[in-house]
């Protein structure tokens, strides 16, 4: 549980949502590895190492021209398989030429494979339906945080609900949670964390979307994992022994190493409730805030004691509500053997 | 002279002005050691490695309950030995338990023995009873400042009476120093350096304090040494031939590594004059200024200059002035010798 | 062209700009040497290690007193061969003494040799002579640019007359400058790279000061390198096919490294038409921005890949355009390996 984890190579990761990838490339180190991220004239998204042939400047500096990416120094242009196809300069040379990754394009999100792109298969894409746009007649709010921690650390917090009564005592947490017993189970390739709370008071900003206020309810946490560190929660809630209807919240929490230490966090939440700007950016706000003021300084004080502790630290202890983390860290270990080769510590 | 000096394990150090550890956790790095102090509900001060035995969330982000302190992430309690006391979530682990340090609050200080506690002698803190409250009738000032040099080098900046004149030639230096000799001389386990100052007129708002405003004076500089970096100045001022008064200003100088090129510098220093918070504060903003605008800067290059050089460093020059310095490195070497396993570059 | 280049040290370096170096002692990295230059009593320069004999200090905190320069922190003063002339606190230790470099002043900069000083051949300075003031006329105008990237990559930017209407599409190229061939040939000590460019029209700003606004022209650009990385570059513009004058315009790039990896860039430009600080600024402005918003950007980009890749980095393809980049570097790798013992990577 203390030390980095290593890449799994062979996997679909969350790159960019479609909405960062515009008119020009955008670059973003992936798994330690520089990616200029771009979308052709015909409207698919591509993704080229993001260092020249010719003078190693990065290609994201450059401009789409139709499905190539021009370099912007010189002018050489490269096609989504990273060969070069114009040179302004005279005859194309053999080296002229540049690494390529999949790309593609699901539920808003440019998904990468950095692995062997003969193994990139799109049927692994993993499921997250509720993001496309209209699927739930809920808003869909998206964003994306950068954070210096790991990139298994930011996906233990999400599968970790034990810690929601104590770090997020002030917003998330009510007396009822500390209550609710934790289930854990697997499901094919998901391990799932659930708390079901009953008898709860939701604070006033949640019981509003849910349409509950003041009124008691039973509230289910349900925490989905996927190697190597894709996550959907899911919210539902009932006023208690009633015949009302369960309204539901789906979220996704989508961890992108960015280097070993460092996690591209990618995340998107359906609000209920009327279409209205102001509600979607009161939500965002509220989402940002929780996540920026109480859970990323500690996962990146995690971090930092991760890394002065350096190899030789001292075993953490385990609690019970870690069964969830330990058996997805299981899990990311066993895939990270049969990779073998194809892990790589960077 | 010019290498980085390891550290001094068993020896108590400063670790924080009482007043800096209040209701809430201090998080503070000691000779490279993550610290987490508190104050406990009886009112005794107590150090913690700054690092959960859960998950690893540094212990001073969490918050004090009774002698506990409560780990902000999930809410596990440590008393002050680093035993974990209550789990919320179940049994207590073996290996819930973090390290300890011993504290002691004297002086208005609380000092910290981060080496064998076994060895940590209450009657080896040092003694600087000016330090308490109304020791002298005077304004006691006090103040915590960081530096990036080593502790030694803040050490040899205070006792070395040979750059007044010229450092500090626009502020504290005049021209009756430049004459004034230096003596060194042991007293069991200090090294004492002094000047004195003859038919000086004193910059004027020194002149103010001393009640000496354009007479000529006395002044004697007498700066005590402790190992490892522990200093006190005494600045007594008579005017020349009277039978007048001599009066006297106290200061301590204790320097805490907090790693081995970086350093807390805290200080105290007695106002002689009527109670007055202007005129506190004025003196802190002297005191303060001198020290940021004229020492640390050159402290802090000449820590610069030592790591740039490495070891291969040809052997600087040493000068008469240079005697209270070399006598007080010899010490802590002997020190750091006799230590051997106890020693520890971090 | 991919790896950092070392340093040739038995060369003349631009240390600073003779308007940089006042009053003052000027603290300066050169070639990974700390080096304090200051303007003695008689007017000449003097270039000294910067690092105090007695206890490290930088001797740039310093002043300069008549030929000497003086240390803040206890006074020791040196003279410009290094050698400590004035103690104040007594007599001279033997080991008080720093290293010198040569130092020249020609052409408005001050030129520093960082090797042997009995090498240092004053015949060796190479020849800018349209920088002294008043040479050709035309306004001199200087600066100096810290850039994050390598000497040799900085030089080969300069030498690169392929990027122009790429990289500066927007400010310094044209549609005629795209079908301009490139020649590149050796002259002496020297690689000579020119471009003819046929039939153009300049952008505004660049006709006015040729006074060819809306008229055709011929462009010669002809850039001079000479080893390790000074260049200079000529821009010569008549009226096409008519008897009119030519009218050029004379720039010196500098480059010295700081580091391997950081470069100071001074650079001096020649404006052509009548006294104007106005259009002094002006022209200041234009300069400094097409490179820090353009050239800079990219060659820090380049340097940060090259960091990335490492030792094992793909070699990069070349183009024709790289023809006189390939041949100074060649030039200066056989200076290198000439001088063997006396480069150095530091
Ligand atoms: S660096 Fe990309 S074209 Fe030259
Ligand atoms: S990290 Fe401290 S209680 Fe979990
Ligand atoms: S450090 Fe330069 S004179 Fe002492």
């Amino acid at each position: 549980m203390s030390l980095n984890t290593p890449f799994l190579l062979n996997a679909w990761y969350a790159a960019a949502w479609d909405y960062e990838v515009g008119d020009k490339p955008l670059a973003r180190m992936l798994l330690g590895t520089r990616v200029a991220l771009y979308r052709r004239g015909d409207g698919e998204y591509a993704a080229l190492e993001d260092r020249c042939a010719h003078r190693l400047v990065p290609l994201s500096c450059g401009r789409v021209e139709g499905d190539t990416l021009e370099c912007a120094y010189h002018g050489l242009r490269f096609d989504a398989a990273g060969q070069c196809v114009t040179n302004p300069h005279g005859p194309i040379p053999t080296a002229a030429r540049v690494k390529s990754f999949a790309a593609r394009q699901r539920h808003g999100m440019v998904w990468i494979w950095l692995g062997d792109a003969a193994l990139a298969d799109d049927g692994a894409i993993p499921d997250f339906g509720f993001m496309d746009d209209d699927a739930l007649n809920a808003r869909r709010i998206r964003g994306h945080m950068h954070t210096r921690a790991g990139y298994t650390l930011m996906a233990d917090n999400i599968l970790d609900l034990g810690h929601i009564e104590f770090l997020h005592g002030g917003t998330l947490g009510t007396e009822a949670v500390r209550k609710a017993p934790t289930q854990v189970r697997e499901e094919g390739d998901s391990i799932i964390v659930e708390r079901e709370i009953e008898n709860e008071i939701l604070p006033e900003f949640m019981s509003r979307e849910y349409g509950c206020v003041g009124l008691p309810v039973r509230r289910l946490l349900s925490v989905r994992w996927q190697a190597p560190a894709n996550l959907k929660i899911t919210i539902s809630v009932a006023p208690m022994g009633g015949e009302a209807e369960t309204r539901s919240n789906y979220s996704c929490h989508l961890m992108t190493p960015e280097t070993l230490t460092t996690t591209h966090y990618f995340w998107a939440n359906t609000r209920l409730g009327n279409p209205s700007e102001a509600l979607d950016a009161a939500k965002r706000r509220g989402l940002e805030s929780v996540f920026s003021q109480e859970d990323k300084p500690i996962v990146e004080a995690q971090q930092k004691n991760i890394d002065v502790d350096g190899p030789d630290a001292a075993p953490p202890a385990l609690l019970t509500v870690d069964r969830g983390i330990v058996r997805s860290r299981r899990r990311l270990n066993d895939l990270l053997k049969q990779a073998s080769g194809a892990a790589r510590v960077s």
